[in-house]
């Protein structure tokens, strides 16, 4: 375990005491119950590996200019956060323990809204609740793209790969224009936005000359400080539908189906083919249905999908646009479904002018999050994600293999496939209780051996929580981790102190990297 | 004027001698002819400022490899291209005198094209024309997307940002995945190729971690020695239509209405939208018309359209996919356009299974590389491409305004826009004679005017001729030009000996940067 113990305690109290001056003494948050507020809420365990020394949270680029250069001087890391709801994957928690988190929870403002255009430039704190609202409050005919977790920060979203499910669902490749404050100081903004007084900053995502935007996400490179991102006009119909699948296996025919209309743009949109847990979690706990040893027994599955009338594998597609090519496209779907299902799908459509409540418009809600009380106690989950080729075949050998390790480990398969053009993300969590020693043992080597076992594949996860963050970056090998060095490089030349969230994604800086690079 | 002066004829002649031990003599091609072929064929007037002092041409990786490292050792510049066709932007030819051109024209193995998938993995060398008979020859369902102008590269073309006019027509946004040599030799895998044996490296285009891919685009940083691209599963239905607008002032409603139908994807293509001289340049030569002196007057231009039948503006729509939804949107395009137009449109259409002729597949040709002979003599253009808002307001502006600066300097306008989802790139296309030096001195003239007037308005080129990279690099000045200075760090720390294409994009290794930075 890595720590920033080279950082001493009188040295810290220095540094918090130079934040205060900057933000206030109010919004340092340096006591045990601010601490435990930026822990990983869902941690393996008690986290303790990844608990902050404290928080700062500046409400302006210059405070957080200010706290850049102090995190300088001491050598003292930050660990960045939009709005901390990174859940699955870290929560707020910084990799190393003794990190201080900059909350940019505070710099919030919706910078412009452009309704003719479809875009808009946020600060990091907006979170998907406030800008839904602002949209709705200005009348303004745009419709987010919203991932499960309505809490989060639109922007820390996208900077981390996550997902929503309209045509703009895609959130990083949604992303035209950010400003970033550089570890040393810097302030930059990419693309168009190189040019003072552009106004192709949020149209055009290139500029002149290397595109910087994608080095920001995933990444320990800068601070974004502005972000850019594409909106949608709304539509004139919506149609949408849910899909149960009642057998196991259907699996097979289905994502080779669903491929097909997804790399051919008729479902324009991600969208996560799921199994029966993936539903059963928000409803209910485990406790109702089972609760002998081991993984939930077979028979057990079948009754609970019986009981609420839903599929061994769901799914949602929705079609937006003109009305008449949202009804060509839902033509195109039953073709290729119903002859499988043997039944009619029903879709449920809506017109503009009629409430949004009946239409496929995300809204952000946080219900998806009851799923961490399928074992009681302190529940947490983490996510294993691993990109797979869209194949039906892979994708049926792929269940019944993490079915059986699930199953090895004692724990409750809870998998879904996330549907993109040219691939599959199968995102699986594995549910625990935090204050079952045992069970989190488990889900441990659980999450190890799937590491493992994608690798063996060629199947690279797209993103990782921090107790594995190191285990996925190693996986990622070519000729002698030839980019993880890449990165090391460029990380010790943009961050020579190495104050930036050390260690995400597998990029340290050369103080904490020993003599291996 | 920068050149490679530092070079000595004797350092020079030893470095040809290391590159014939790696390539054999024959494919280092240093004698006038071969300087001569390697220069911009469209240049301003003699383009000796961009000279080159030889070409070398690798066969494969490992030779490539010898390459960079003697230029290493000789501190000798190497300027890559794919097939040397960048014209408008400066062809083969390398920014600085005396640089030794890598011709990666032998390296064209069409390593991977999978049908099911819709994508293909290609060397910098595969032609539009190679791969399009590749496709044919194996009865591969998949459509490629051709530039203009289809002699070029795929892969060069979609590395300085070029673009076709299908739904995979912006070749960037296409690009999944790339193995890069850095100047200092290492190679690297980009996304999920970081992975050894990786089966997601042209599925999934972000990898774990920043993403590298935009980087190497328009850029100095490495060599591209792969580059994965997505193409478009063959349709069921293309609807195809060409539209000519009689007057002027058309371009204030059309661009709006376009604009809106090319937001919500209804065109899922960019497009150009170019003025009469955009068609009658490939038709006929200048002097049919007129032979006075400045620019060709209206009256003139008048006859022309009318002689061939065209408009002032035209443009060409297509519209792929299953045929009920093509019918559809064919609707929607019928409802913007048609009551400005006061007459019906007549598209052309074409089924799976029709000859593909009557389809809106693009086939790679040259035609529209017949405007160069516009004026006679040895013709050339450069491209002056500004982005913009899609605002029909300040397209009818920039129209009138840049046609005035054309008059003022007596030059022909030749003008396009190209519909972006986000914006407009307005390209320019300077046609002069390059045995007139006087037209050359206004071309010239006229070129920095128009870099001045994008500039003031906040319009940042995306794309620029060797002979003015630097100007437009220095229009990119927010804050400083910190973009451009993080280039710059990032130059050093790549490619410390400053081998590779210095100068590209306004980015300047530090031998060459003086005390600037």
């Amino acid at each position: 375990m890595r720590t920033t113990g080279n950082v001493s305690a009188a040295t810290l109290r220095r540094a918090l005491r130079a934040y205060a001056r900057v933000v206030g003494e109010e919004w340092v948050l340096a006591n045990d119950t601010d601490r435990d507020a930026y822990q990983d809420a869902y941690a393996l365990g008690e986290g303790r590996e990844h608990r902050p020394a404290a928080a700062v949270a500046p409400q302006s680029l210059e405070e957080l200019q200010a706290i850049v250069r102090i995190a300088n001087e001491f050598r003292l890391p930050l660990w960045p956060v939009a709005r901390g709801k990174n859940l699955g994957y870290g929560g707020a928690a910084p990799l190393l323990a003794g990190s201080v988190v900059v909350d940019l929870g505070r710099m919030k403002r919706i910078i412009e809204v452009d309704e003719k255009s479809g875009h808009c430039l946020l600060e990091p704190g907006v979170g998907f609740i406030d800008l839904h609202d602002h949209l709705r409050e200005h009348d303004i005919r745009l419709w987010m793209s919203v991932p499960g977790n309505g809490w989060g920060s639109v922007v820390g979203n996208a900077l981390e790969r996550g997902i929503g499910y309209t045509p703009y669902g895609d959130h990083t490749a949604r992303i035209c224009g950010m400003e970033v404050l550089l570890p040393t100081g810097e302030l930059i903004r990419t693309g168009m936005g190189a040019m003072q007084g552009s106004r192709g900053w949020q149209r055009y995502p290139y500029g002149y000359g290397p595109a910087w935007d994608q080095m920001f996400v995933q990444s320990n490179f800068g601070i974004v400080t502005k972000l850019g991102l594409w909106l949608m006009p709304e539509p004139e119909c919506t149609m949408s539908v849910r899909v149960n699948l009642p057998q196991p296996d259907d699996i097979g025919w289905a994502i080779d189906e669903l491929a097909e209309l997804r790399r051919r743009n008729v479902i324009e949109h991600n969208f996560v083919f799921g199994n029966y847990l993936h539903d059963a979690a928000v409803y209910a706990q485990r406790s109702e249905w089972y609760q002998g040893p081991g993984s939930i027994p077979d028979e057990v599955s079948r009754r609970i999908i019986e009981r609420f009338g839903i599929g061994w594998w769901s799914f949602r597609l929705a079609l937006f646009g003109y009305t008449e090519a949202v009804a060509a496209h839902a033509r195109v779907v039953r073709r290729a479904l119903e002859p499988h299902l043997k039944k009619e799908l029903e879709f449920d459509t809506w017109h503009r002018g009629e409430p949004l409540e009946k239409s496929a418009a995300p809204r952000p809600n946080v219900l998806a999050l009851q799923i961490v009380n399928w074992f009681g106690g302190r529940g947490g989950h983490i996510s294993f994600s691993p990109v797979m080729p869209p194949d039906g075949a892979l994708a049926l050998e792929q269940f019944h293999r993490m079915k059986a390790r699930f199953e090895q480990f004692g724990l409750d398969y809870y998998t879904s496939f996330t549907m993109g053009q040219r691939h599959i993300n199968n995102v699986n969590l594995i549910l625990y209780n935090r204050d079952d020693a045992a069970m989190v043992d488990n889900a441990r080597a659980l999450f190890r051996t799937l590491v493992a076992d994608a690798r063996e594949r060629g199947y690279g996860e797209y993103r990782a929580h921090l107790d594995f963050m190191q285990d996925v970056a190693n996986t990622y090998d070519f000729n002698g981790h030839a980019l993880d060095k890449l990165n090391a490089r460029v990380k010790d030349l943009l961050d020579p102190h190495g104050i930036l969230a050390p260690g995400k994604n597998g990029i340290w800086p050369r103080a904490y990297r020993g003599d291996a690079t």
